[in-house]
């Protein structure tokens, strides 16, 4: 058995993160640590585990993280790049759901954070935790830098058409959407029910901090530079990213039969589901699964590509991410754990 | 392994059946039957299968069902008491989680129902379906009649008391809420989101198709005459069933410590969780689970008792229970294929 | 022209008095204060304003208020008592929206907000704003205590059972569920649509401020002793109250014809629809309107009446009705400014 | 006062005009019809309306609409053209808020409405009802094709940097989120809140109706072809457009002030505000107005323009602009009728 602690539990990364390790087989979930909610039983905070766990919170502490075979951060960003190293050099797998080694450039990370990163070095030890991306480094990896969720369905739904040169890298534009569990469960105005139920709205158009982690995936596909115009909006929903993406084909790309391009690209994945021409994702289809449902058409043939991708913000935008990449440094079958059909309806 | 069929699969109960026994261990779904869907995929018409399984919607046959270990009837009323015969003969089990044997008096089933009961002579033969009533029952039952999804919730509410003799069963009140998919996938105006969302209704105050069946199990439980107000509503949801249940404390219920008889009735039950006294059940703390969530309380110390039941009305209140009941019909662990935590949020 | 003042503009009860004020024919609204926002225009913290007002928070000052003719105090409780008594001597007509002026009996108020009550003996200058039950004692009020939103929804729904002595008011039981709006615009966690989106919750349930406000008024209606058990919920919907209230008939009330009671009773009342026998109020029928609809139906024709009840929590039971009783307390036409239908779907 | 009828009131477009029109100091709302409703009152069907009016449906009959000042058809496309002519010989006002008259080709509605245009000689004496773009048309028109709500919202965004021709026509972008209502009031699985809730997804992909609608528009802004790829989505909502543009600035584009530029074009509208740089609309802020909120960025400073536009589909994308294009028609203040801000929350 896999010995496993989660580092910041009281979020909705986290409660998803126990939600999913406590039904793995292969693992025990050891620890869980919250400063804030020390001592208090975590089902008593997130109902849903009443019945399923005795865990209580506790203070992190290094002496028992050290412990672990693996450590997921289900933290806010800057919290993991300090306690992350003292971890690697005791042999702990680290596991980290935010956003501090996410990009590989340094001088862009503290541009977009705002502050000075606090182990600079380490970036380069990160493998960045999307295994459509980067299956074979995963396995052993000793820090694994889990994706962002709008960034995994972007790039997901970019990836067949870069890899394969059908499009323009320099006008690439993504328009996505994600439910309001994506802001967190933070005290916020801007996030109760009263004021984003029933209502659509843009955010973050001057800039979004998943830029430059799409822009970094995105060229590493491409093999160029690539520009990309990112809208996220907030939907009236708990759950789910919905991305609608645009580009301008080549001649390469209007020759194509892209369905067959998505489905070949995407033939091996266990997680990435291809839908038939003429269907198209929607949210509700991957509620609780870690599953990527992705559909592409060229509306009147004309020569913009569009790419509609739906995921759960929770699972394969983080926890269920997590937990197969996490399968895959421990060398087991990458989808135990994560088997299940999402809730529908 | 049991080789399971659904007979019309087309609803939310079927599909929820569908997820639960895709991962049950000893279960292998066999078949699965709709008239107007034959011949199609399931996961095109429920798209949270994709990648789960290659099942077709075939024409229900009773030669096909013959080779069944069990069929689930996920339809109407009336559909079932049509086709069971033939198959209890065959010597195939059946669960039927519609209405036609739920209620003993075959008169009061033909009242509440408006048409003649075409086999009123298996009534006798069905146990009912409530595994923390009829446990022993169910063990090699032929056939089980589901409950309903308030008379769960109801029942399971009302129980503690009744047994113990604390409240005047003359007077008891059930104020339940439901989400909309309790109404089922049909093409309806008034269950359109735009009807339903973002507003409360009660419904069916004049008399609930519900109220025969939970009159009929609370007077078992209380062994005397019982008489209960029930009013639904319809809540601006998807899934979950909220009761809210009032009795008149007689003597020995004012002077009883209701937690202590309520942790104590269901102490040895799995899916059963008295919340500590000062927390109330949310119906998202149990959605997509087999769990169900109770509070009781007496506000003022007056002489009414409140008890506020949670359960999905789908998975509890419907295809969870039908697979628990299979668990005890073939001998399994009660809690197979059952113990995921709900998903929250 | 009424001049008017609003004192704490930044919840949701200040918002809807700005629509209702801006649209008054009689009335200019002068002022709105909040010391936190100072400064700042109202159009953009509440965007559904913009083009409607020029209006700055300003911070709340006496010499300014004095020259108001009304001020309405949309504050949580415990502010206006402080400042009431200067206005009122200054001749100042206040319409208090918040819990300060509701209760007779300062120890019960006192008991119920844990807290001394700054100002006791203004408490009997003030008029309950119910109009449908102090219409006459309105007129010319100088202070008015508008009652709260599920207060209002209760009395209203069990007043003709009362009044005519048909129910026992020994046994009443109000199962009421509001909207999220009526928790404020505050942050906190509890009310982030994540947490309350698709669900349903009693809270409150050992007690709510509410409850001693609702005895005493429906105590003037019996004439005698009234006992409530009364339970909210919160579902998941931006605005709204649904009442579901229950009570035993006595022999008078076994007898009589309720329909025709409740017609009766609010036959000329502007804002009270008694809905056709049958018909059940939905809080989507008075989104955004003054208006409360009650339905009545005695179950199975057994000893438990039903009343069920709809108003808009930030009209009927907040902003629209200060704005009736100040249309009172001027001598207007009661309606004036309150004849918009609600907005549907 | 104007006399007034709607053919077709049981939709969603006909209870919102219902709404707008009772209020309408001009107006006199003398009949509706529906077939299927005949000798229903209205407020039974639409309980938002009871005790405003006693209308009740009547079947259409020329001879009865032949008595009316104007009659609005809120009716599906294609029931319009086969009653228009006739009314327009009696001399009789026709605002049609269906597809009917809406484009000019008569050879492309065909194509796109799959059937035969029933009065192709009638298009012609249409006027566009888009009055910021066809104000002094629509005085004294007697033909007036509503928009629809998708091209109202997409016409208005793009229209201030088409006009001054700042972006490429050629590569134009429409992503837009539509409130389920805008799908209609039928019975259709599709619509069911358990189906829609909480999700996100994409639809008409290939080609939608409002396609060759919004592109003769923006031709004519332009003056010049303009090729739009128009991806419309469903939001987990009841009312609202959000729309999401994208263009790439040309020369001029990149030079212009665009907050300057969207600031003048709009600076006399009555029901267009261009919010200030750094804010977004919210279709929340229109819910129930008929204003429509703009914003304009250019993210990252890069060539790609982003107008971000918000309206209430049944508001300014469908009744409340036929009582705009009502009010110019007959010589009246635009805004009568239509100055009511919108409800928050």
């Amino acid at each position: 058995m896999i010995r496993a602690a989660i580092v910041g539990g009281t979020g909705y990364t986290g409660v998803e993160l126990v939600r999913l390790l406590l039904r793995h087989p292969d693992v025990e979930l050891a620890l869980i640590t919250s400063r804030a909610e020390e001592g208090r039983r975590i089902d008593t905070l997130f109902p849903n585990l009443v019945g399923f766990t005795d865990l209580t919170f506790t203070a992190p502490r290094t002496e028992e993280l050290a412990g672990m075979d693996v450590v997921f951060f289900a933290t806010p960003h800057n919290v993991a790049m300090a306690q992350v190293p003292a971890l690697l050099d005791l042999g702990v797998r680290v596991i980290d759901l935010s956003a501090d080694f996410r990009i590989r450039d340094v001088a862009v990370w503290e541009a977009w954070y705002g502050e000075p990163h606090a182990c600079p070095d380490q970036i380069a030890r990160a493998v960045y935790g999307l295994p459509e991306r980067h299956r074979a480094k995963l396995r052993d990896a000793q820090l694994v830098a889990c994706p962002g969720c709008y960034p995994t369905a972007v790039q997901l739904g970019f990836s067949p058409l870069l890899a394969a040169g059908l499009v323009d890298p320099g006008s690439l534009i993504a328009n996505a959407a994600s439910g309001v569990s994506g802001a967190g469960r933070q005290a916020k105005v801007d996030n109760l029910l009263s004021e984003v139920a029933d209502s659509m709205k843009a955010y973050g158009v001057a800039g979004h901090r998943h830029l430059p982690e799409i822009e970094q995936g995105l060229q590493d596909v491409a093999g160029e530079p690539v520009s990309l115009t990112f809208v996220p909006h907030l939907a009236p929903m708990i759950r789910g990213i919905h991305a609608t993406l645009y580009g301008c084909l080549n001649e390469n790309g209007l020759a194509a039969d892209l369905q067959a391009v998505f489905e070949d690209y995407f033939a091996n994945e266990p997680f990435v589901d291809v839908l038939p021409a003429g269907s198209f994702p929607q949210t509700r289809s991957v509620r609780g699964s870690n599953r990527c449902q992705i559909a592409v058409t060229v509306p009147q043939g004309r020569g913009t590509v569009v790419v509609t991708v739906a995921e759960d913000n929770l699972v394969k935008g983080a926890a269920g991410q997590a937990v197969q990449c996490m399968n895959l440094v421990f060398g087991l079958d990458e989808t135990l754990g994560l088997d299940a059909p999402g809730l529908l309806p």
